[in-house]
Parts: structure tokens; C-alpha cells; sequence
């Protein structure tokens, strides 16, 4: 007899094991981040459903990964953000709202972000998204720490830190509006009462 | 107008932040990982709905964990595992296969696995559950180097490579066996065709 649990389900070959893509971590139920998934990871990839992957990178994507994606009928945001060190490129702000607008939207979910190390670009998007969770600033940081190990920015950890998740509201608040009664299963997203007198905070869950 | 992101719900007070334990991630839907939990991180913890803890030290529980503990209705589940390194304590196999077998029953999800610093003990539970998993050992063993930093052991690498996952199938099959046929929501086990006739592998998912 053997019993394995449902990740390792089909897509095991006799004997076969899982190769995860390099520096992969779990973020959030049906998020996850890695480094640049090579051909031998898309096995695993398959275990995880993806929705969509978020690439953050300005390069092409490479042939064999599109036609993974298209097989298994996965939708590419890509985000082209230098990763040039010399001289550093600033990490662009909008950019990361753009592709956190893509993070958040739980119709796009499970969805994978990666870049090339999974470290930098990956990691700043990943603060950024921990700062609209309300994570404390040191928490951020340590995430972001460990994924970058000895390779950690300092420029990185200031962006995250400026980093203004304000003008994320709008785009929460245009999800959680297409969603709102359409009984739409993920409650992910909540509604504080503030300025908006019409909808209760209990009815605005999406 | 202000949308956060439900994890931040109820649990955050005015302008106040969540403080992760030190050393948090997420293994798996339903799965986490930390280093020991301070008070100052029960309102983070809070936020995971947590059913219970599993705890990997041979120490007594402290007595404001255990409160907050029995104020939020979560179980501990405790597996004294020396961490003394002078001279280093051998990982005791029975012990985390037992705390494995809590770890893998649902039931007992949403769970948090914690020791003191989060690398060691904790690493190695959560290492083994990767091979049971079917990760590739090289995944297996990246995920404990990048929790446990720079001060990742040698011997607990050499533990999880020798861990024999087969012990933990009876175990399985027995949960398997509980929940089948009662609607029990999460499908995480599979059951593969071998030598049982009388289940076939579709309506063996639990």
C-alpha cells in the first residue's frame, strides 16, 4: 500500500520524485514565489494548479517554459524590471503596484511570481504585498532576508520600506466590488467601514 | 476607504502592525513554521485561526503561551526533542515520526510548527514531510539551508536524507480509512492502488 499526499499525485513517475524550482516558498494559500522554473521543475509546477505566473523579468520568456504554460493553460503577467547591478537600476514603484494589482486579484490564483533568483524583484514584490497585509516592517524584512540570503540589498529593504501600499486601495476595492454578492469563494479581501456608508463591513466580503 | 487583506482582519488595532514570530513561513496550505511565538506575536498568530501547535522542545510550555493557547481553543502537541549540541543529541527518528503523524492529519490543521529558533528540530520535521511529499532531496535540503541559514547542521541534513517515509503509510491509510466516505472537505491524501482491491484510487480520496 501507499498513500502520498495529493501534491505528489499524478505527476510522479514510478519511482519519481518532485524537483521544486530553486528557492521556492509557499507566500500565501495559492501564492508562491522561486526562482526561474527550469523544464525539470515543471512536474512539480503541475502539482501546485497554476492559474497564472507573474515574471518579472524584461528578458523572454524561454520557448520550452511558454509551451509548459499553454499545455497547462497558465496566464503570463510579465513585468519587465531590469535587474542590472551596475550601475543598480532603482526598482520602479509602479511596476511593483502594477504586478501586486495582478498579486492580489484572487481570480488569478494559484499563481507563481518569479524572476531569476527569486530574491530581489521577487522579494520586493513580496514585501510590498506583506506591507498591505499589515505586516510589521521587521517582519518584511526578515522575510525578504531569508529568500535573499547573503545576496540581500540594501536597497531593497529601503524600497520595500517607502514602499506607499495606499494607492493599492482603489484596485482592492474595484475587486472586492465586481465580487461582492456573485458568491465568489475565496475571502480573501475585507472591508473596513471608513467613508463608504453603503455597504456593511460583513456584506463586503468577497 | 481602507481594504486590507483578511489575514489583517480583526487582529490589528488602530495603525497597528502584525509581528510574525521570528523565523515564520508557510509550508503548506494549513501548514506553518517559526521559531518560538512571543506574546508580542499572538496577534499575528491569531490570524492564522490555528487548531493547533505542535512544539519541539523537551522545556515546558510557557505559562502566557499556554493562556493564549487556551483562549483561542488550540492544541499542543509537544515532542521533547533535545537541542543540546554539546555534545549533539542524535534526532530521535520515533519522535518526529510521531510528531509527524500529527503533523500530516488534517484534523489537526490549521498547524504551526515551532521549536526555539525554527531551523533545527523544526527543519527536520518539515524535511521530512517533503519526502513524503516526493521532493527531490536536493529541494528537501535547500528549503532547510534557507531556513536555517547559517547555521544549518550537517547531521540534520544527513537525518532527512535517511528518513524512511514508509513508516508513516500505515498512519495515513489509517486517516484515510477514518475519513472516507464522510465528507471530509480537505482532499490532501490520495490513495494509490497496490494491494488493497477493495478501494479503488478515485473513491479513496478523503
Amino acid at each position: 500500500m501507499c498513500l502520498i499526499m495529493e501534491a505528489a499525485d499524478d505527476h510522479v513517475v514510478d519511482g519519481g520524485v518532485l524537483a521544486a524550482p530553486s528557492n521556492f516558498s509557499m507566500v500565501e494559500d495559492g501564492i508562491y514565489r522561486s526562482g526561474f522554473p527550469k523544464p525539470e521543475n515543471f512536474g512539480f509546477l503541475t502539482t501546485l494548479s497554476l492559474r497564472s505566473i507573474i515574471y518579472l523579468c524584461p528578458e523572454p520568456y524561454p520557448e520550452e517554459n511558454l509551451k509548459f504554460l499553454e499545455a497547462n493553460n497558465i496566464k503570463l503577467f510579465q513585468f519587465g524590471i531590469e535587474g542590472k547591478t551596475d550601475p543598480p537600476t532603482p526598482m520602479p514603484e509602479d511596476t511593483v503596484l502594477d504586478a501586486l494589482r495582478v498579486l492580489v486579484d484572487v481570480r488569478n490564483h494559484p499563481i507563481l511570481i518569479h524572476c531569476k533568483a527569486g530574491k530581489h524583484r521577487t522579494g520586493c514584490l513580496v514585501g510590498c504585498l506583506r506591507k498591505v497585509q499589515s505586516w510589521c516592517l521587521s517582519s518584511v524584512l526578515e522575510e525578504y532576508q531569508k529568500n535573499a540570503g547573503v545576496k540581500w540589498r540594501q536597497r531593497d529593504l529601503n524600497f520595500i520600506e517607502a514602499f506607499d501600499t495606499a494607492s493599492l486601495r482603489q484596485c482592492l476595492l474595484s475587486i472586492m466590488y465586481r465580487y461582492h454578492g456573485y458568491g465568489f469563494k475565496r475571502k480573501r479581501l475585507v472591508h473596513e467601514e471608513e467613508n463608504v456608508q453603503t455597504l456593511k463591513p460583513q456584506a463586503a466580503k468577497v
